[in-house]
């Protein structure tokens, strides 16, 4: 999921709450969550291939629903020597030797045992449908779906893009700012998604956040947006070479569709890195995103572009009923 | 990485001086292991979305080289509960907090910090080989470098396609076809692709290759082939859908480029399969292409095409003696 992801349904009206919240000095610092408090209700989704997991519960004595997403972290370079797993205090305990090869569990010391933990709080419906697992179907959306599906519901939805404005206005996140481009036309942010520590380069992940605020997404680029789009790479890759040394020819460089929040932002990740929603269904690679638009300028308006839903979204009840998809009845693992 | 993984490659000889050993009761049990005595000589691998590393070094005091499998445990449900994830002991450490949004790490009770450990001992050459990461670069091959660095590359290298023509002249592996149109011009046959168990819904993977031999890639395709490929989707998804019950829309049809073999085929995995090289650098969705050639027909022959090459690949060199692409010279994993 997204840095967005988290982010792109939260309603007016909890931003709205939660700002008073804030100015009534009710916000999470001063009211610190732990995790002893928490009482569980369910366990959403267990990824078990990239140990991500996702549960939904109450804190006690707080009202409103609370989701806890847990990702262990991936292996550190400081952690694999003497102070880490291969210190003294590291646990071996066996499970089998056979030939040359055993097969233990270890117990390295506390201090490198850090789970990343996203607390949604209070979470809403949406965020708890968004992280239960769920069929997947692909839909084919031509220029009329868009048109009279996919937009009437995006209109309709409204995503909250708060906390993009924040950043683009330098109210918040302003110390995790890597870019700059202050111009209204072409001018961007890079900052580093939710997901990155910072600091590993297998993990790398960056995010440019457009200027220009009528931008929805893919399907709104024409050539007018072509020095915008290579702006956006070059600079991109530049900033990212000098501050991380990561050579361009090693990013991916993408924009998704659907997106996590319909204003314009592209991804910038490590390639060897498998970053979630990097698969072809979902991902554009901003260079052929260019390549296709200096062939043909009206592409994005007159491509038709899959996109994957979940038959928890609301858009697949429209999709659904427009007779585009059907939901599957018998989800049997056994294919005879 | 499954256990056979592990074990496929031990050289005879080797296993022959380790039985030797072990009848002189010189084995890992009468000997044990110790983290804390292993020296690190390089972190061969380190992949962040399945959390796994794996290291190479020695050990104090014993002669030949080790490597060591690190792999994060998956939650189990019995840790996420007051016993494990919410107890009193785990620890929670705020990165930010931005809106209803907390970033935190939290440091569970230690028992539950097992890490999956693998330790091939003595290990051989083969087995470093086989663990080590290759540096992987983007290039953007446009139809001049087609032409003038891909195309003669792949007609010298003369990849044997022996195996293809066996399928399609009914000489080897009929009995897995599952699909067969033996029309010349618009012919394929369909078979589970060799890394699925032909019953898992949540792995199926099958494969068609065509009939006409003349297509290399998805680089030769244009309107001519419209009927071929439209024949195969919709007759793709009719087969698979009578024999394994999986609807066309949970199922990802796509081309690789480079594909790995140059004789035209296609890939119909289920949706949620996370097989290899299904990423946006790599694949192609059938039905994109299908579009791409409707609207442009020669588009193929007029786009830039992205793909991945390792350092280690022959055409790495062709393309970086061009300079098109540069080679890592320093590999650090901390990128400030």
């Amino acid at each position: 999921m997204s840095d967005g992801c988290l982010k792109d349904d939260v309603s007016e009206q909890r931003c709205k709450r939660l700002k008073i919240d804030n100015e009534n000095g009710n916000n999470l610092n001063d009211n610190q969550l732990e995790l002893k408090d928490f009482v569980l209700e369910k366990i959403l989704n267990n990824n078990t291939n990239r140990k991500t997991a996702c549960v939904v519960g109450k804190f006690k004595d707080k009202s409103g629903v609370a989701l806890i997403l847990f990702e262990k972290n991936a292996f550190k370079e400081n952690d694999l020597s003497e102070e880490g797993y291969f210190s003294k205090e590291t646990q071996l305990k066996t499970f089998f030797e056979n030939d040359i090869y055993g097969n233990f569990e270890c117990f390295p010391p506390s201090t490198i045992n850090g789970v990343k933990t996203t607390i949604i709080y209070p979470a809403t419906d949406k965020h708890i449908a968004k992280f239960s697992q769920q069929e997947v179907h692909i839909v084919l959306e031509t220029p009329e779906l868009y048109k009279e599906l996919t937009l009437p519901h995006l209109e309709k939805e409204q995503f909250n893009l708060q906390w993009v404005y924040n950043i683009l206005e330098g109210k918040s996140e302003q110390d995790r700012i890597v870019h700059d481009n202050k111009s209204e036309k072409e001018g961007f942010v890079l900052l580093p998604d939710l997901k990155w520590d910072g600091l590993t380069k297998e993990t790398l992940y960056l995010l440019a956040i457009v200027r220009q605020r009528d931008i929805k997404s893919l399907r709104d680029l024409d050539e007018q947006h072509l020095p915008l789009l290579k702006r956006i790479r070059d600079e991109g890759k530049k900033t990212i070479l000098e501050k991380y040394q990561v050579p361009g020819s090693q990013l991916r460089i993408y924009l998704h569709y659907q997106p996590s929040f319909y204003h314009l932002h592209i991804h910038f990740t490590y390639l060897r890195h498998e970053a979630p929603g990097i698969y072809a269904e979902k991902s554009h690679l901003l260079d052929t995103v260019i390549d296709n638009i200096t062939m043909m300028p009206d592409y994005y308006k007159k491509a038709t572009l899959p996109f994957t839903i979940r038959e928890m979204d609301s858009i697949f009840n429209i999709y659904e009923t427009n007779g585009q998809v059907k939901r599957i009845q018998n989800a049997n693992l056994i294919v005879k």
